[in-house]
């Protein structure tokens, strides 16, 4: 009787989910599907098939909740549509502009099969927004600070790889220590994009490669790294791969706001997560809002949805009657 | 068109309701109700009506939320249910070994009535809960963490007060810094009571009171203070109405847990508040949730609820489109 889980891409987040539904006994791997040939894949879970995408639909009915672990450029924009027509569908669609978009394109094919579409679910988009959302109606006049970091940006290190002579090279967003700390006292601080955070960089160059050339080119590049005091540290293969292979991230959503006859009373509120694994995070995220998207269906609820629509009691294996007597 | 609430109980809770109406422009306070002569009350809202609480069955239609600023010993358990026959509510019931039995009495006087009732809304019970679920439900294999403080108990400083020979006391529960350390660091320190929290006790002693005796009746006191450090501070009525007269709170909601295919991975979730006044922020939170009662009740929903049962999109005046295309 429990949840059976499709996974769809078994990159970083595939993987994590795999690892995650393991950690929730209402829930079961059914199936991983991917573009690539099925023998080629090995996963973890021995009850689990391994599936070639085209053969998804054949799994109507057997699959209770798709978990789509694609990215957010290309994979999702078409998959999230198309998904939703056949099963409850989770993503974590992170492109903030275009979520009114997706959201629409979901909302359509969700609606039309009667299935439930959870997008845009993580930490942020995801628990960050929750986070300022609940600190905005508590707090309606303030001020709200969102911080990244220290952690990799996969897409700043992909940035940096790109340029001729990199070998390899990972970026890690570091929230800058003083400006947190004047957020915290409460003092309303104005930060520019450079004041919030700094970029250091870890880079293996290709033997013969222009070191101070290379660093200029990163840290004069536009939209990515020009903006922000930047560090570049040169290092050798050894020792990127010996204190560089994790995935680490974290951040923290900050409001303080004003209550009182005169406004003079103060409060802080500030949501913090500190992560040894990003995507492994991100992926336990999605299986809770998958048993979500479950219970939802199941209630008669069709139609895409996001965190902000979602009753906390959805997210959890116990019952109502549990939940208040043992978390409240 | 804007949603009409009412007061029931003028202290710290009911006053600072009042001012937190004054930011949500989406809301006005129609009435104070008061167990005194209304005569004798003064609000300072101009366009309220201050009436006697035997009044209220009147004002049916014309109030959609009724906000329960009562205490929970004995106010709580019987105006919420009684209420709820003729109003949405919505209480900080925070006794929390009796939230089952307050939460049955008064489902059913909803579930009869038609209207939509929120019990135990604050911030622990409250904020602290939510977080206590969504970090519980993102990691399944972890532990939790509650400290209170920096702030004042007004439970022990009452049991303070109770003593012959003090004229006035406030008592600041503070968390101690090594166990907040220890857990933040991920070690799972299992902790007793003693090691989490200090209580601080401020004193002023009537003329001739036994300073050495009274403070070893506070330190003894069963329940309260014999299985915490206490420090106890005697001062001036001037000191004390100095540096003693407001009512600050905070604590923090820390979950660690692990992920991964060989649990290799840690992840830290920690949620913080830090008050200037502890009523106001209660009574802001109130105010959000009697913003979702009032939503809910016009869906067609009746029934007790809890903040586990409140999709957070509820809570706010926004659109649906205005939060996923600003907050999310």
């Amino acid at each position: 009787m429990s949840i059976k889980i499709g996974i769809i891409g078994y990159g970083n987040l595939g993987r994590g989910v795999e690892n995650a539904i393991r950690q929730n006994p209402d829930m079961e791997l059914s199936a991983v599907f991917t573009r690539r040939n099925p023998e080629s894949l090995k996963i973890s879970t021995e009850t689990a098939v391994v599936a070639n995408i085209s053969e998804i639909e054949k799994w109507q009915g057997k699959i209770d909740v798709m978990i789509l672990c694609g990215g957010s450029a290309t994979d999702l924009p078409v998959q999230t549509p198309e998904y939703a027509k056949y099963f409850n569908v989770v993503d974590s669609f992170d492109t903030h502009a275009k979520i009114p978009e997706h959201f629409a394109n979901v909302d359509k094919s969700a609606k039309a099969s009667g299935k439930v579409a959870i997008i845009s679910v993580g930490w942020d988009p995801g628990m960050f927004s929750l986070n300022r959302l609940y600190a905005n109606v508590i707090l309606p006049e303030g001020k709200d600070y969102t911080f990244w970091g220290k952690g990799v940006s996969q897409g700043h290190s992909d940035a940096v790889r790109r340029i001729a002579g990199v070998k390899n090279a990972k970026q890690y967003t570091i929230p800058v220590e003083s400006a947190l700390e004047a957020v915290r006292s409460g003092s309303n601080p104005e930060l520019t994009t450079r004041q919030k955070h700094i970029r250091e960089c870890f880079v293996v160059l290709e033997d013969g490669a222009d070191a101070s050339k290379i660093e200029n080119e990163i840290k004069t590049m536009p939209n990515y790294f020009a903006d922000y005091d930047t560090i570049v540290n040169f290092i050798s293969e050894e020792e990127f791969v010996r204190d560089h292979s994790t995935i680490p991230h974290g951040g923290m959503v900050i409001r303080t706001g004003k209550t009182g006859a005169n406004k003079e009373n103060q409060h802080l509120v500030e949501y913090r997560i500190k992560l040894d694994s990003n995507p492994e995070f991100t992926s336990s995220i999605l299986v809770a809002y998958a048993r979500a998207s479950y219970k939802l269906n199941n209630e008669g609820v069709s139609g895409c949805k996001t965190v902000f629509d979602i009753a906390p009691a959805y997210l959890t294996s116990k019952s109502n009657e549990e939940i208040r007597a043992t978390m409240l």
